[in-house]
């Protein structure tokens, strides 16, 4: 995987799509294949297990496979070569029935599937891990005021938690949608070279090998590839949610900011020279998995509209970019729950910060308070009248208050920011509810 | 919409995205929202219905609202502002509650939710309609044979029931999709500033306001966009599709294919200096706007890490883009069901295709058919020499295997498309059963 | 435009690419046609004023037009039709000579380079604007000392100057790569309905035309658009280079930084219920625009591989999206213009921010002090050991090393930010030297 | 570089971008700063050659470095640490000077520059290569008839020679390109931490660094990536001509037209089953990588907007996006000249499609003939006429003129495509001669 197989990916992953483990599933299709064609009597008994035995991706030259693949231009034509000459040196009558009735996209095609089906699982397990750390979090920070900040600049008090609770839900509706896609993205394709199925791939061979594979039949979808579209997007969306996280951490780990750290390690991060440096490293490899998720997302959509039975192009696009949008999610995904499992929360930084602005932060609670005294509109008007004397004062909108001798029970409680979070805590535990909590 | 707004687009669906509507749709929000919170007390009785009746996209002055735009940098900012001029020309107490605890985010991001319910229900029935023209097609052409293209080259034959199967299984998907979609984005954005609620936006006004609008109440998703994203990718998959159709159209429509045409008009795709061209303008705009699709896709991807309670940049660069796929959708969508209700079907010219290779195409048949007397290996040997005989003769591989007596009871029967079908009829019959056939 | 056509584009430019200049600019092609045909006498002296005279927008039925577009697969077909209708009314024989020759692609083609050309015309002097503001900000704040940062973390002092040092050299390679790109894109398509010239259009009659235009003949591009995606690319580049220029400013004017602020203007970025806000509108604007402007670029790419001699729907694909990607570079280089006019610097934060590390940012400058005395290896050791101290008992790092007894001159000189510049002022000057100054 | 390396790539360039000699460039830049910093006396003499003995990828801990990345976020860091190690064993003094004044990123950047550099030379030798088959075939079928299709459709004669020229004009811009941005491409950064040079890195040790790297010295470019984006899009371009010539040879290929073939080989596209195809397998492998790389491309540009003195995310995103495209292009550029070596021509099939539209694509011929003496218009509607006779009884155009009696000297002459080529041999004898022809 090069030299940043570390940085961007996920080792596990990175494993499941080796050349070793895709042919590893493209010779269980074979194998499978055999099986249910024993087992529907489309080829004699016996047969099967022969074939099945040879299907182990160490017999397979690789160098050679790779090499052939650019004359054949797919990776199962020197395959089933290479298995249907092995399976002739034990038996050449068995040799005979591989990969019998079945065309190179049937192999690369379901074997894809396989694929994902593994890595799914690896990744809805992965999501519980990261729901866990968000639901800790959100339960831990779901009181601890800080700044809600829109265009970059300080706007309102909000929670830590109220932001946890939204990059929480997000990915709890990416849970859902990897749930509803699975349906239609772990079928089959095993119809033959055109798609028309025929005598050795009857309905009761699909029924039998999509029963082994723990796959659905389907129809045949060649060259209809909105499946892989569609999984492309769900993966694509949950890197977007996992780049917000990351967006949001690494700006809280602003120097000027402070609010929130990646949890440090010996070497992580720092610099020998610059000492007061913490580098968001965890959080920039998100990022820059982030920036590139989206695009290559759309390679896969680009790669739709294929030509008639099977495409001259459009299907061998999808090849490694599917693999990458898999591994680099992977690599997304670990990075995440790293970043969540270390997170440092500095509530002190937080609290000083909602300081910075001078009270400003809270002119609207002083109009509320005001309101009802001297009506909605002259309370606005003097508060922002007051607001503005703070500013060209450069003094605390409280003292000025108090100098202009606002008339309220406390000004106190009007700065206060757990008398400025809305409805926060009951938002948040509304959500944290659902999650169980 | 610009030059091409017929070619590319659908007047209708303009018309749902105009400003004017757009406007509408956000003055809508501001009209439910005081509505709600009469109801809910938060606001006096009777004011609730003065606000509504000035939330009328007609009473604003449209110039300077996209003129002010710029200072403020969202469209809600100088309309709210105008709403509250005019309802205080008419009650000026009243316009102290417009947009009452709201932020500008509130609004649009709602708007465009009511925008994108209202597009949905369009294309549910749009969908429908395709999927009727698809059905019908698939049911008249269940089988006619003509011959299945891999790569770009003739393959073996299938019908062309099976290839328009292939097309309607997936728009059935986007069906589906679309389904399943539906009840994460049909949700309301109100959630004030830093998406915290507030008094003015009590749980009470937030559930009132969403049964008015036919919306589901949900925790703020100010920076959390993944349904947008999700939307995003849905119609970008549909669009893809069609193209996918298109695709298929515009290669059987070449001079030198000339299997399947666009319907004719008078002076569609022709050309009056050369007669014999019959241009797949329809075609060509389907495939235009697919080729655009993945790229708009991306752009709401790419716009998903957005900071804080609110992004300075990747939420305004949604606004357009979001519109432009719904707007390119449904130009597509048209253009498509135009396509498959005018579509020309040359059941001749695919007979007469199928022939093009002399017979080569059956030379499995051929082989099935003598293996069980020589064997399947020797049989497969033998009509290999017999084909290349035929290729270097160039003559028809009947006539070669006659010349070498093969010993088969009935030679014509090997060389007859319907006899090399495979399971194309029953495969196709369980999905015309599946729509409802 | 909708509604944001002026947040996001530039009044100028939408109108030179509204559908009337467009048509405009296909009737100019016309015109010229006719002109250089009758020059190299391939029609009949007078006639092609006769058809000049009719090649004026306003002339045509721009409803009717589009909605013909439909039918003829693009906008020349109708718009012929409707020019030789009106030439006939004039005169039956001038009629005759219309579009002699020619194909709907030179028009289509032509005049969008037509337009190519005055945009580019007007994006060299905007260019030239832009370049003046950054010389003039490089200039003024050429020694006013700032923290530069990386990985959004203070690293060391820089000056602002050598900030916008960056984007200027930046923009200067730009106006390079615009120089270089002319001589390609700005060549006319002349060649009739395959790209193979003909009778009508002889080689003097190319001459002619082409020197009308103002644009160079050129061998048949209708098919090779790599000129295309190289301009797309170069405008690309800018806008990125824009984005980068708003990203750092809209970092800057962060509540929590606040070293550079968009200029103010009434109702410009503010909030009367929220009086600390600056928000950065102008900066989010451009962001929105740079967010988008890559994907589109990219559209143009994927258009690239069209089919033979004209294709069915890459070619239609170009047209919005090429419009757009110059309509979003004008708004975003005009957007960028006002936000350098308008710029303010804070310097006294910018000092203020350099204190916040409590002189850890200038742990480098001690350590070279000490190199000399006591190697460089034991000065560096020592110094980490100090910011270790001054971390941890929170107190500034020459108030550690006055406590340890350092022996340096003067500790003071080692904590100015003008001594710990670099070469910054001398790379700032020989970039400005190369700008004029 | 996984299971398709040979389909999609290029050994020698995928070795060129191994993790050996990644590594390999970064230390050459570790050495050639130590030689600078020796020869302007920034460092003592004779360290120099210690440290660049021990500048061998050979001597690091390849895997130590992959793991490290992941803490210190590139691999300057982990990578300088393990050589600083290595020097101090031989040399504890010369260790001191290991990446002296140098910041990771000088080290990444340039690096990256160097096997640009490298890369590019590789490209433009290729490129010559590619241009000389192209010129070559240009001239061997300068005046071999074929029709030209718009739209997919059989539209007028050209010759062979006029579409490869239009080939080999595009590639020739190509490489235009290529020259120019060399001088903005290949030049050094080298600046430390915040670009702001130091006093090891003076002006002196830059100019000599650049010298021995054979790079040009810059103002520091850390945050400002317009050059990457350039280079970026330059390939890009190219990758997308040469899928224009894929998408042309594939429709090219197909079995209804048999014009053009890849060349053939043992093994090589075809199959056993299916003895007729004769699969495009190169051209679908450049098709695909064309397909890809519109959103590789658009990656970099999206990584433009980087934040301050060096980005959190965007940066990263680059590394392995840069090295994609650049194998890629290598992998396509050296298919493209494998397809090209080896392509086949059959002029036979060519004449036979010029034939299938039974003469209808000569009509403007005769029109042209008769409008001498019965004028333009009434010429153009008594061929119009016939030609809709020709097609109602299906026959050929000239018999149907016979039978109307056409009077012109020679009815044949117009039926013959070398009649019917305008302008095509002067066209192309222009652009052969600019190659040298």
């Amino acid at each position: 995987m090069g030299l940043y197989s570390e940085l961007f990916y996920s080792d596990d992953i990175n494993e499941l799509f080796s050349e070793r483990n895709t042919i590893g599933q493209m010779l269980r299709v074979e194998a499978e294949l055999a099986r249910a064609q024993e087992a529907a009597g489309v080829i004699p008994a016996g047969v099967a297990d022969l074939i099945a035995l040879c299907c182990q991706p160490d017999l397979m030259d690789m160098p050679r496979i790779k090499s052939e693949i650019k004359l054949g231009g797919n990776a199962a034509i020197p395959l089933v070569k290479q298995l249907t000459r092995i399976v002739k040196n034990n038996d050449v009558e068995a040799s005979k029935y591989v990969h019998l009735g079945a065309t190179s996209q049937d192999v690369v095609d379901t074997a894809t599937v396989l694929q994902m089906q593994e890595f799914g699982q690896w990744l809805v397990q992965k999501l519980e891990v990261l729901v866990r750390h968000l639901v800790e979090k959100t339960s831990s920070y779901r009181s601890t005021p800080m700044i809600g900040r829109t265009l970059l600049q300080q706007a309102r008090p909000i929670t830590f938690g109220l932001k946890t609770t939204g990059w929480l839900e997000s990915i709890g509706r990416t849970q859902e949608r990897i749930d509803e896609v699975k349906k239609r993205l772990l079928v089959f394709q095993l119809a033959g070279a055109v798609g028309s199925g025929n005598a050795q791939i009857s309905s009761e061979v699909q029924q039998l090998f999509a029963q082994n594979l723990g796959l659905k039949p389907a129809f045949s979808w060649q060259s209809n590839r909105d499946n892989f579209a569609e999984w492309a997007s769900v993966l694509g969306i949950l890197t977007g949610t996992l780049g917000k996280i990351a967006k949001d951490v690494s700006l809280l780990m602003q120097t000027e900011v402070g609010e929130v750290y990646e949890g440090a390690a010996e070497g992580k991060g720092g610099s020998s020279t610059m000492p007061h440096k913490r580098n968001p490293v965890t959080c920039a490899a998100i990022l820059a998995n982030a920036a590139r998720m989206p695009h290559l997302v759309a390679t896969v959509f680009s790669a739709m509209p294929q030509e008639h039975e099977r495409s001259a192009g459009l299907w061998h696009s999808e090849w490694e970019v599917l693999t990458q949008i898999m591994t680099l999610t992977a690599g997304t995904l670990e990075r995440a729950i790293e970043l969540l499992e270390g997170l440092e929360v500095d509530e002190k930084r937080m609290l000083a910060n909602l300081e910075l602005t001078q009270g400003l932060i809270y002119a609207e609670n002083v109009s509320l308070a005001l309101a009802p005294k001297m009506g909605k509109n002259q309370a606005h008007e003097w508060v922002e009248k007051a607001c503005k004397t703070a500013i060209a004062q450069q003094k605390h909108l409280k003292e000025v208050l108090l100098e202009l001798k606002i008339d309220v029970p406390s000004v106190d409680e009007l700065f206060k920011p757990e008398n400025a979070l809305g409805l926060s805590l009951e938002m948040i535990d509304k959500v944290l509810k659902k999650f169980g909590r």
